[in-house]
């Protein structure tokens, strides 16, 4: 974990500077730190307060995406990265020329709006990975009506790992029944100690048909090539199951395995600033 | 269209008898008549009303999609359908050791809960093909936030044959903006004629690239192979394209395409009783 000044003075980006327009890619995109100085128009934020910075540290503000919060999915030029990316819109400090530059850089100076507050509760080092595994795994149960805390739902999570973990420890909490769902029966005692209720062996005909329409929603965090059509038997009547691991390859997909019980495959990126926000009020609590 | 009687007495299923368990396939899934006879217990329809019979003529009346109005999601063992199926649930007149028969024979007795009365400024004729035909295109826009006039969408319709027009007339009455797309230009005066606001030849990348993201929804009545990849680039972000045509193929799915604009693939299948008496009302308004 990184611990950059956050502020309103420079990026300090010279010590990255090779010349011309080329430079390095400085990698890092789950960024917190303290604040070190603030424009006099920001109310967001003080000097001192404890804050993180995630993927996601531009977009025009102004798009039908943006205007909801979705600023992850900007319509305009697509959203600005905090690493390696154009600064698009205008709201990043910094040399204008440069790309951006992620949590590996001394500091960082970004609009108020794309910088968070971490709850007291929370340590730093804990905020962390929930800005970009964290809400990779909370918008998709946002947006999928799991967070609202209106019905228990089963949620099912494939691939024990960095991302599935974080799932599993997030649907547990939001109150939900939990189903982690993986190749290695040697996952088992990890997910259930992290909230998993129960445990499928993907390549184990027996341990999917215990599932079989139990999951009113699937989180895929896989990312190595892997037969769809297996995970959405696992799927209840109108699921939806949401990828969020990156295949180049294309998925071969049965239609009528989704039409006869109106089920859904879907993508998701990360989250937009007001889900990830309400995902570290969340975390701060549990 | 076949008018057949539908009442509490026998189905006349003799007719269609060849012997041992062995029945003829009688067809039809589009079904309106008149009822002449109702049971003593039967509240929702009286003697003389005209109503129609879709797809759909039993199930099990007590699992979660049957509590919820989806029947032709039945959990216990399938819908039934109005031919050529088991008479599972015991709801059924007649031999409960034949096959349903469909829209062709003599008559129907079937429980009221699936008998939808059609509304006196609904011609029969014109009821007949909202039942299989209508549904399903009123169905997907009922589950995905279309009937609800609480806002302008656009709506995107693959194939401009009898589904399609049928969903272009819908939605247009729905008050959405409706874009048409065929591989065929010659489609496109029909498709205006019927509500089209926009009209796309897939085959044309100039013509997709003018309606690229601005579909919210998109009913894909396509029934041979194609590339769904085409479509997707029609969804605006967060939409949905549902299949409803049935392609024993699996289609390719790129899931980039997916995540970068969280979009998602479904499949749909008819629609429920509440569903279909919805749409009836709705037709017989406009």
């Amino acid at each position: 974990m990184h611990y950059c000044g956050i502020c309103h003075t420079d990026v300090h980006i010279a010590l990255n500077h090779l010349g011309g327009t080329m430079y390095p890619i400085v990698p890092g995109h789950e960024l917190v730190g303290v604040v070190e100085e603030v424009g006099a128009a920001v109310t967001k934020v003080k000097v001192g307060d404890k804050v993180g910075i995630g993927c996601l540290c531009d977009a025009c503000f102004n798009c039908s995406s943006c205007k909801k919060g979705e600023e992850q999915y900007c319509q305009v030029d697509g959203w600005c990265h905090i690493y390696n990316d154009k600064k698009k819109y205008g709201h990043i400090g910094g040399n204008p020329d440069t790309q951006t530059f992620g949590g590996y850089s001394g500091s960082q100076v970004l609009h108020e709006h794309f910088i968070m507050k971490v709850p007291d509760a929370l340590p730093l080092e804990q905020a962390g990975p929930l800005l970009c595994a964290g809400i990779t795994m909370w918008d998709p149960l946002r947006h999928w009506g799991a967070t609202k805390g209106d019905k228990k739902m089963t949620i099912g999570i494939i691939g024990v790992g960095g991302l599935g973990t974080m799932g599993i420890k997030l649907a547990h909490h939001l109150g939900h029944r939990v189903v982690a769902i993986s190749t290695s029966a040697s996952k088992e005692a990890m997910a259930k100690s992290k909230g998993a209720d129960a445990f499928v062996v993907s390549t184990d005909p027996a341990s999917l048909a215990a599932e079989a329409r139990s999951c009113d929603l699937i989180l895929n965090t896989v990312a190595a090539a892997h037969d769809l059509n297996t995970y959405t038997s696992l799927l209840a009547e109108s699921g939806t199951l949401v990828q969020l691991g990156v295949i180049g390859t294309p998925h071969s997909v049965n239609q009528l395995g989704l039409i006869m019980q109106r089920k859904s495959i879907a993508g998701s990126l990360i989250g937009g600033i007001k889900s990830t926000e309400e995902m570290l009020e969340f975390c701060a609590k549990h």
